[in-house]
Parts: C-alpha cells; structure tokens; sequence
C-alpha cells in the first residue's frame, strides 16, 4: 500500500492513532491538546496556554513563483502558521522559520523572502526567533509559530455544540479566484485585479478577532478557513460529533470575486464554498450570544456573517437557496493524492 | 550574487542581522535569546524558560536510504533537535514533526519513519505533539522541539569566559567513521562494526547530563557537538570573544573507531576533530569546578573528559603532542556551498 493510496489525511490519521497508543502524548499532562486541531496547546505552568503549530509550504506544490514574488511566498507561508495560532484565539509570539533554497537562488530572492515571514510575524506581534536554512532543488519553507491564549479561552474544533450558528469573519473566495485566473489566464491575469491580488498575495491573518472572541468568552470553537468553507466546517463538525449545514446564499463573497467570475464564465460561489487559504475564521456561536460577538471591534471591523448552523449528525453540507444540497468538489488539496 | 557564494553560515548571518536591525525580537522581553545559539529561549512567564529549536534533514543531502532505514532516520533527525534543547540544559516537552514524503512510498515505510520520530521522543521524555504532512519527490523531516530549563540555569555559547577549560561528554568520531566506511565501502560496510553503526544510527542526545549540568550551576557555556568538536569549539569561542584551543592527543575517540580507520587507512583522530553529529556536548568550565561537574550522576554514566581550553583571542585550532596546529579541513558541511 502506498501513501497516495491512504491520502494525506489517512497517513495523518494513523499517525494520530500511533502517538494515541503509544501513549506518551495521552498521559503527559503538559499536553492539553495534541494532533487534530489547527494547533497543538501545551501546559508549561505559565498564565497562559502555549499554542504552536506548523505549515510546510514546496514550491510547484503550494506556491508558484511566476506567480507570486519572493517577498509574498514568504508573507503567505508566515502567515498561514499564523492564521492557525489566529483559530486557537491565540496571540502570536514567536515565529521559528526552516527554509530550503536552491544554492543558484540569488542573495537578493532569498533576503525578500525571508523579508516577508518577517514583515507578516511583525505585522502581528510575533517576532522571527529562529530557523534552519538547508539547500534543496526548490524552495521549501516549513514554518512553526508559537503564541499565547489565556488559560480555559482556547477555541477549538471540538467544543461546539449542536444548535449553535456558524459565522465567519470576512468574505471568501479572493485567494481561489486569483488561482483560477492565474491558471486559465496566465501570470498577467491579475492585472487589473488589485482587490483579488492583494488578498491572494498577503492575507491578513484574524489575529486581533481571534484573540478577541477567545478573550469575549462567546464563543469556544473556531477553525481558520484554510481547506475551504465547507471543509472546515466539515473539520468542525467532525471533531465537535456533528452535521454542519451551510446556507449558502448567506455565504458572503469577496470584492473582486463577482466580475472576475463574470470574465472566466464561472460561478464565484465555488471559490467561496470551497475554495480555501482565505485564512478567514469560521466560528460556531448560540444566537443568544452573535449580537455581542458582533459588536466586539476587533470583530465588527472586519464583519462576522452567520453562514450556517450545526445540528446532530455527521458530516457537512452546503444547501442553495431552494435547500438542495449544492455538489462540491471534495475540499482541498489532498497532498498525495491529488485533487479529490 | 548567489546563495552559494555567501553560503549557508553568511545567509544565517544576513537574517540574523536583518532581524535585529529590524528590531521586532530585539525589542520583544518575551525572546530572551533569538538567533545564533543551540536553541531559542523564550520567557512565557511560567517557572521555566521555552527553549525551541528546528533542524531540517532531506534526503540524499542529511541522510541516505540505502544508509539508513526509515526508522533510523526518524530517530536520527528527532535525535538531532533534541541535542540541541540538551546543549541549552533543556528538557525535551513536545516535538513537533513537518514530513514531506513521495507519494509513491511506502505506507509501512513511512509508518517507520514516524515511529523513529516518535520512540525518539519518548526515549527523551518527549511527546511527538503535531506536524505536517505533505508531499515531495525527496523524503523531507523538519523536527522543531520544544524543552524547558529552570530560569538562569540555562547553558549558551556566549556564556564561556576565558581560563576555562573545554570538557566533552562520552567520546567522539563515530558517526564521521560510519560515513567514511559507507562512502568507501558501500551500505554493507558496517556490518562487522556494531559500536560504529549503533552510534552513527541510533544516536543517543545528552539530556539528562544536560539538564544535570544546567541545574548543577557548575557551568555556563555548551554546545552539542553537531559540526564537529573543532569548530563547534569555535562557535563557542566566536559567541563569547574567545579562542578555543583543543589538545588533539586529549579527545577520546569512540569504540571501533580505531580498527575501522586500521581498515580504511585513514587517521580516525580527523574524525574525532571534524566529522560531526556525535551528538555529545562540549562544555565550558572552570577548573575548580570540573571535579564536581565530573561527579555529577548524570555526567558521570556517560563521562567528561577536558580535552582543551579557552583563551583571549578569536578562532579555534587543535593542536598536536608537540604544540604544532593540526590541519583540517573547514569543518563541517555548508549546504550551499559544499564541503569547504
């Protein structure tokens, strides 16, 4: 049996079952939450929790560069480790960054990117601490970010409960519009879209309304939007024993999206249903409590739009106007399988 | 100019001096030591200090499959990242464990590689605690291991003061020995020399003497010896304005290393001087402490014997019975650069 045979989150799953049996991350009390969350959080006798996670990006594979310059590689890929600390509600304090680099990459190529994990951890408080640099035939940077939520605040994917709505911050879609144009129409093809660029090429990790919402007490489970929409929510779902269902004419679609759709003849509400790496947060709330989530100004600046909601069951759906139940590609990018 | 004319020390240097001209680490109280140690040390406000540390292996550069198998060479990476916490008094916590592996390979092959990781871990009190999966043509490890050491007891290279004596733990050249027999002789050589290939394949890091010396507070100054004992002598010597002055005629040398250079006719002295990954730890001390530092439990299951010492000047030379330098080559292996 091979590794494409089982995908990425099958080998991810046997690992999580080995560690489970081995038995030394169950009973090591330091270990509040280990494999299956955007973070791990550990217990080392401070104020806080400690949340730490990492994001292994390869070129071809996660990024291109006739797509994306030095500069944004690095951006993104900081960013991304950072997005995963936003989903805790934990604030990022120190960013430890391993890179490969052909030995033929230019000094200056290889300054900007590092320039770019740097200028994302400092854009959020954390600070570049650490890393290793190794060559290798295409570039390759493994990023690992630490931060720090208040004891018995973290978010997480397995304490929503059923009944609750799901909300996210932001709109969707720009990263997988950008895609979409850069492949059928070539490296120029955002041109004339500064909106969708911007948002592909430097996301703005939700650091300050993560933080906020886990500081709020609102809310107690939240997943960053990196897989796609429905994915996640499905992420969600599963680890908190539920069905998540998403309404998605509610689903709010990013600036940009509408006339770039119009231009490729395609349906921008894929890119937001299914689409990923918006790095925007999708967290689950009771009614009762989404009008004072709302008006927290971390979360009012950036707007938090109920999507959806979570019942009994399993799995997760996105339904149209009309309740059918919308057919999506399966979510994400399996990395050794391919496209599902 | 390319990556491989500055070469991989010169790029480290470059982000170092970027990030601290840049300020955000500098500024920072939580980032007690950031980049140019074994590890990073971070004050969380709990009892202890974080120490985090990354070490990236790819395949055919780090580590060779016909060399090693799976399992071997999860344990050597993890074992890699943990000597690292070991040289800074640390006591490993939580590992975390970035995998980049061919779809094509196999599952049970890929199982073995975490259990590597894993048993590495455990053997060291650890927990493997998360990661990341995905997928590249070369087998990919980037271990980021997190310890804890008692505030101020931390060991660092820039804590070594001059007149003191350098000291290593067990004995050295094995690893460098296994290599120079693999490359001469091919996968079969070592099959006659169990010490060497046990030593080159399961590595043991240092923790507990580590951790014992650190609390001890008999020393200030360590490093593991990853480069080989001259120049990680030097890195010592460079982070605290010193010159390090090794006695070749002191440094033991490990079990088995003798016949195999007999076989080989080569001088096994060069491995104990300059092959690396020896994995022991090169400590800094003075001499009315070294009778009790040697007494420690701990340190003395494993021994340390003082094999040089620590003088005004820069550099770092080892010397022969009659005072003459011993020529070397630059130790250590520059990724982008090659061998030097």
């Amino acid at each position: 049996m091979l590794l494409r045979d089982i995908g990425e989150f099958g080998f991810i799953e046997r690992i999580a079952g080995r560690v489970a049996r081995a038995g030394a991350a169950a009973h090591d009390p330091r270990i509040v939450l280990g494999i299956g969350d955007d973070a791990a959080l550990l217990d080392l006798e401070g104020p806080d929790l400690v949340a730490v996670t990492t994001d292994a990006m390869l070129q071809d594979r996660h990024f291109r560069l006739d797509w994306l310059t030095p500069e944004e590689v690095g951006w993104r890929a900081a960013s991304g480790a950072i997005s995963d600390l936003a989903a805790m509600g934990a604030s990022p304090a120190a960013v430890f960054c391993s890179v490969g680099l052909p030995p033929d990459w230019p000094v200056e190529d290889a300054d900007a990117l590092l320039a770019g994990v740097a200028s994302a951890c400092e854009a959020t408080g954390a600070s570049l601490t650490g890393g290793d640099v190794i060559s290798s035939d295409r570039v390759l940077i493994d990023i690992m970010a630490i931060g720090l939520v208040p004891r018995g605040r973290q978010l997480t994917r397995h304490a929503a409960a059923a009944g609750e709505l799901l909300a996210v911050t932001g709109a969707l879609g720009a990263p997988a519009a950008a895609v979409s144009a850069l492949e059928a129409l070539g490296p120029g093809a955002l041109a004339e879209h500064a909106a969708i660029r911007s948002r592909f090429a430097h996301p703005e990790p939700r650091v300050a309304a993560g933080s906020a919402i886990a500081d709020s007490g609102l809310a107690a489970a939240a997943i960053d939007i990196s897989d796609g929409l429905v994915q996640d929510a499905a992420h969600i779902a599963e680890r908190s024993k539920l069905r998540a269902v998403i309404e998605a004419e509610r689903v709010p679609i990013a600036e940009g999206c509408e006339a770039l759709a119009r231009a490729l003849d395609v349906d921008p509400l894929l890119w937001a249903l299914s689409g990923g790496e918006d790095f925007e947060l999708l967290v689950a709330v009771d009614e009762a409590d989404l009008a004072a989530l709302q008006a927290l100004p971390e979360v009012a600046a950036i707007g938090l739009t109920v999507v959806g909601r979570l019942e009994a069951g399993e799995g997760a759906v996105a339904l149209d106007a009309g309740g059918g139940e919308i057919a999506l590609p399966r979510g994400g990018w399996d990395h050794f399988a391919g496209q599902g």
